[in-house]
């Protein structure tokens, strides 16, 4: 049991508040003998980094990178490897005013009444500044699958709706996700999210966000029944990041929706490989990677912490009102992408080394 | 690491195959002194049998639940309780025809890539007939829950969603579901359901649903950050239901499109009571309960196992189809509902054992 | 965590009491496509069963292994094993006596001080019945561990003292231990042991033992700092064992009488080979198997059921006396060899798929 | 499955090689709102630290303990307490001669063996440096524990055996432990282990050693049946500790020289509470904690980094011989006095709340 680890085998633990001097991770069940990048690993922390356009909290962090074990003359150990970021802007100040309400929508009231304390800085444990150390971790694990795949793995993912505003899925374009402040993967939609989040940012309120993942050069046979597969674990990955309230594999909740005919994925051999011709089940079947590309997509709530008043009650019971200065993201789904990237990563690579322990390739 | 266990204080181990002599689980972690009623347990399992209704499979099994351990002069001892559960009604005959090919949309083909091996006949352990173990698992956890929260405590499922219907949710009524073969809440709807099921069954093809399930009665401070959040495992629980693609918390996936205004539930303080004045959170925030409403829903795919004809390989790679006789639910998603209450309630007395362990009570 | 389940990756639960219908165990983790042949899971069980010889409790059980699951065609799928034994001989009125007092240096008193009720029949769940089914998923380790290891892959114990009579080591036979009914590798001592038995059992007292377990043809490299040591699981395996009081390895406790050129094992490579020139290791090297002999002991204290008159108190807490008549072992050691040996092969096979999922392989 | 975790509720995860930049820990499952003294986990820590006398390695390291996460307001928050240790003082170049070779009796061999890669420097992960790590877990541990069973609780360990030097119990005398640089309980003793650990040291060798700890206050219940006994984990968390050979619970492994007569406790009810006339049992009883107090001892094998030349190979697989300068212990087992202690508390706490968990109080 363990309440601040995720994975199986290769596993990692994270610790930190928000304003507390850093925050961290441990990664074990590391495979020995692999060249680790430390540069790999800040240029996926980088993308979830806050403060790097207007829609983003300004928070200015440089989320560097230090590992402090289980990496030897570049290479990994097989011991654990320890990853420390540090807190660097810190204003525990904005926060003494909310330090006797509970935000609605926020876990202050669980916290407290579930702990009957809580560290209010900056939201404390329950702050997105956490998923920083899973970004790290999950860097790590794409290193390792990258070096155990092959070049024919690959893994990314996009903000594809926006608050009221979708895009055009047919434009999806890897290259444009990378472009532009929004992880959008449709060039034509950039514009218009632009202003729809100005719009929203300027109004003092917050909007909500649904991302998609792609992972690819995925072999066949990862996943394990009954309550070990696959998208058991890609459901609980997705929904244990900060705000997420909903997640589908392939079809989805749309699922529902279609015929037996519509939605089972018929197969072929074609030129000697097998070919699905319809990938409603996001490349997982019978809870085990079926070859074809994983497709996962999770939506997640509009950032409770607004500027727009609304009511609440304080530690005392009493009734109030709150409106939350500060720094926070109008939309806190953007920087869910690499987090949801890095997560997916874990999860494949707990799920590859699963594989070889019980069937040995 | 469990590929067949489900939970982390209170878990349970299922096993057995469609067509092996009998399945069963294992449950650990149980409270002790806790009076166990078979009936009650074999009340969830009625509810789940198949060969009802002209609705589900005509496959015919008692499911009689026989308690082989951890009972002593009817109470729990806090040792562990094995259930076993026959297979009475096999054909495997009815499985010759399709031993050598993959059905599209099941595991079949995915089972025999990863181990090499397949037990065909049913679906061997991919076949839903592993759930019957799962709801008895859960039935004693919902006996267990009972005796700790009280009469207050209460869960009930239902399918809100079938295929191409909805149904009216303002006419939810806890009494209709038990009264009709869909569990159906809304009784305007039956009528109209009937009809269609009917009609989807006789073109040999078959249909999805989405099940809502409800708790109430559920104290404030129930799950754990980080990675054992309230509904992260709920995910989980309901991601490893067989043919489930989506899961909701709350508002769910629509939560993408509400503001923060819209979105996050203010809080009231009436007559010396904290109530929340919506749940689009689903009664979990921060991945602790709060004391509302939890709120789950999720999708069942439709049946791959239909009589159309569908393209194909067989175990040589060649291309071939296939059309699946034999007994079959042609919408699986209706008996997903005693499933999901019973894989809600294991995760919801998991977390109270679990809070317990660390904050005392 | 599992309070009745052991091992990582290769995992069993255990279930049942004395006197219920049945025992039994669920085995997960199996790798698939390997042939399980129940006689030689049956030859294991015969060696523990009781009633062979008036060294052992009189209790007439056959013991006979059902599988129920996870094993097709002769092979296994990768799903859980499920083993059933039924329990045919019990005598439940032999335990009426004592059921309102506690045994001293049984288990009766803090069982019931714990749970608040207990299953008083034989024991219950204390008893060592249960170890029946830890040598059917050891048996079924072994099985497996041949397969991937091979011919040189062997595992045997035998009862190297018992009580006060020690034995000659420098005559180990492995053939020997089969021969007579006390696992005695010293075909020397087995007629004083006979008599000293014989006297014990006559007089109604009892005596203890140790046990060496001896493991050959295993790899370098198995086990994992730093809690998942290859010892320390050894060490947890033998002290789950029934009446179990102390584990050595290798050395073991002398090892703190002896020099550090006394102790540690010079390395020499000869034809090619790496050879050891001692072995006070046990074959294991700061937690990693260094591919010499594994080498483990135990001691097993005293059967606590005895004829002769003892002192303690009763479920009300009244000052009392017992003398504890049935059926018993007047040594349980003895039949600690063939559990001994389960539990080890558990422990080597559970070491060995970690170390495929980490090093691949 | 945790390589590098202790613990099922409350659990620590290590990280950190001897000559890295710092080591440290992360503390899971902490109950919240209980004050957290450092001077108190910094009393522990100093207790183990090295280059205190002349018996010890005489690298300086200040072992300050510097807790990142976890903590708000001098009080736990029910968060991951995260510990960081830096190394200060790494003399890596006394490690380059036996960067090629592998020291007898040392994991150098098997780490090369298991993962193709090791850190040679100092031990690397295999150093005792990672045992600082567990002091501090264990300091936290003990601080909870005294919180949760009040003044009653305690815990103390000492050397009984300093190689072939003995010491008399019956003098034994908590407060003679902290005021000799041996943790021996005699004082009469205490000048001859002075001359003999001279000679040893003198003599370019080393000595092995017996601990002994002792738990009072300690609540009758803790344990659970089968696999998750109280002495199974307590002879894990012991075999964990570097170097470690042997464990014993109560009587150990001479339990197997006892007749039943001689080994069982005794009951008594005397002025209304339970009595034990003797404790063989060690305190606990088929797993359970029977309210006596918790009597473990364990052997310590010698420094296996010695002056003297040894035979060995280097990793080209040639034969050679090595003399080991450098800074090392000439009795390891002193130092393993704290970390045993340290275990012990871990255990006692995760049984604690293990017990909480399932039996509510």
């Amino acid at each position: 049991m363990s309440f601040n680890t995720f994975g199986k085998i290769f596993r990692f633990t994270t610790w930190g508040e928000s304003h507390g001097p850093a925050i961290g991770c441990v990664i074990d069940g590391v495979p020995p003998n692999i060249s680790i990048n430390e540069r790999e690993i800040q240029l996926d922390m980088d993308r979830r980094r806050p403060g790097q356009s207007k829609f983003t909290t300004q928070r200015k962090e440089a989320d560097k990178v230090i590992i402090l074990s289980g990496v030897f003359e570049g290479k990994t150990t097989g011991t654990p490897i320890s990853i420390l970021i540090n807190n660097e802007d810190k204003r525990s100040r904005d926060y003494e005013s909310i330090k006797e309400k509970f935000r609605p929508g926020h876990a202050d009231y669980t916290y407290f009444k579930k702990y009957g304390i809580r560290d209010y800085r900056g939201g404390g444990r329950q702050s997105a500044r956490e998923t920083a150390s899973r970004v790290a971790a999950g860097a790590v694990a794409k290193i390792i699958l990258k070096d155990l795949l092959g070049k024919k793995f690959k893994i990314i993912g996009a903000v594809t709706q926006l608050g009221l505003m979708s895009c055009d899925l047919g434009n999806w374009d890897d290259k444009e996700i990378r472009k532009n402040p929004f992880f959008c993967p449709d060039k034509k939609s950039v514009k218009l999210w632009e202003k729809y989040l100005n719009s929203v940012r300027k109004s003092g309120s917050s909007c909500g966000a649904i991302i998609e993942l792609r992972a690819s050069g995925i072999p066949v046979g990862l996943g394990a029944p009954i309550y070990s597969k696959l998208d058991t674990d890609i459901a609980a990955a997705m929904m244990s990041i900060n705000a997420v309230k909903g997640v589908n594999i392939g079809a989805g909740m749309s699922a529902a929706f279609l015929s037996g005919e519509e939605n089972s994925d018929e197969i072929r051999k074609t030129s000697g490989k097998t070919k699905f011709k319809t990938n409603n089940a996001g490349g997982i079947l019978g809870g085990i990677s079926s070859g074809q590309d994983i497709n996962v997509s999770f939506s997640v709530k509009p950032t409770s912490s607004i500027l727009n008043k609304r009511e609440t009650i304080d530690k005392k019971g009493a009734n109030t009102t709150i409106s939350v200065r500060g720094r926070h993201d109008p939309c806190v789904g953007i920087r869910a992408v690499p987090i949801g990237e890095a997560m997916l990563s874990c999860v494949l690579l707990d799920h590859f080394l699963m594989h070889r322990a019980q069937c040995g390739n």
